[in-house]
């Protein structure tokens, strides 16, 4: 049984980088987690094969995105092609601003993006664990609906239980 | 706005940790996630003036007990008193199992429980980042409801989006 399908759901995030050039990539993420409040860490697991780590090499930031329901099939898009060979943000409908503090743009149409600066990266099993410094945050909406992947191309949504 | 009203929501594990006594805690966290599916990592936040804390520092080593919807005022209680001073397993009804390779024991009422040695902690803000590697796993149930966390003493339940 895929860990995945045993620690579940996880909110989806979608990660931008760029390389050295500039070039951006795009790619959704679900092994991600907050780790501090104050100042705000973040933790996302990011396996080696893919573009989104070698940009990560090259330059250490990037913007985490968080997603809504609506976004469900834009992050589809952006999970089933490299950035190696295809540019994302022109495929899928994402409009990007310029963050302010990192290189890497900020997606529009997430409620809350967070620019980081990564502090650690450490290969752990298939997986690079990589955490970021949050060192810009741009709350769009405080009310919204995330996106949430069980495994493979489940998706879930969650509702609030009765206190 | 805290982290964990952004990033959400967020299953929740029960980790059962021991001290050089063998004497054993359980605390909820979700600030948690999967980092790698083969070999199976888990990663989980933990706040340095947590019991847990002090536990793992003296042995390294930790379950992690992933939950449902029908132990949620059992995770309440876990999260409202600190096991430096009562022992919450008899102040819950949670029943423990030996494990098979760590120290700590499992959390019988847990559809899946990992047991983890410790591979890397790292400070990061306010908590510490906690890496263990997956040595053993019970999986006693493939179906079920995982308790979500948003934040405080909200929760959340997950339902399946149509394919």
């Amino acid at each position: 049984m895929r860990i995945s399908q045993q620690i579940f759901p996880r909110p989806v995030v979608l990660v931008v980088t760029v390389d050295g050039r500039g070039k951006e990539n795009v790619m959704p993420a679900s092994f991600v987690m907050p780790v501090s409040f104050s100042p705000k860490y973040v933790a996302v697991a990011i396996a080696p094969e893919r573009h989104t780590f070698s940009n990560l090499r090259e330059v250490g930031e990037f913007t985490a995105n968080l997603t809504t329901l609506e976004m469900l099939e834009q992050v589809k898009i952006c999970g089933s092609y490299s950035g190696r060979n295809v540019n994302k943000f022109s495929m899928v409908r994402l409009s990007k601003a310029p963050s302010k503090k990192v290189r890497p743009p900020s997606i529009t149409e997430s409620p809350v993006t967070f620019e980081c600066v990564v502090e650690y990266m450490g290969l752990f099993g298939d997986h690079y664990l990589v955490v970021g410094k949050v060192v810009e945050e741009h709350v769009k909406r405080t009310e919204f609906s995330p996106l949430l992947h069980q495994s493979g191309d489940r998706y879930m949504e969650a509702h609030a239980l009765k206190p």
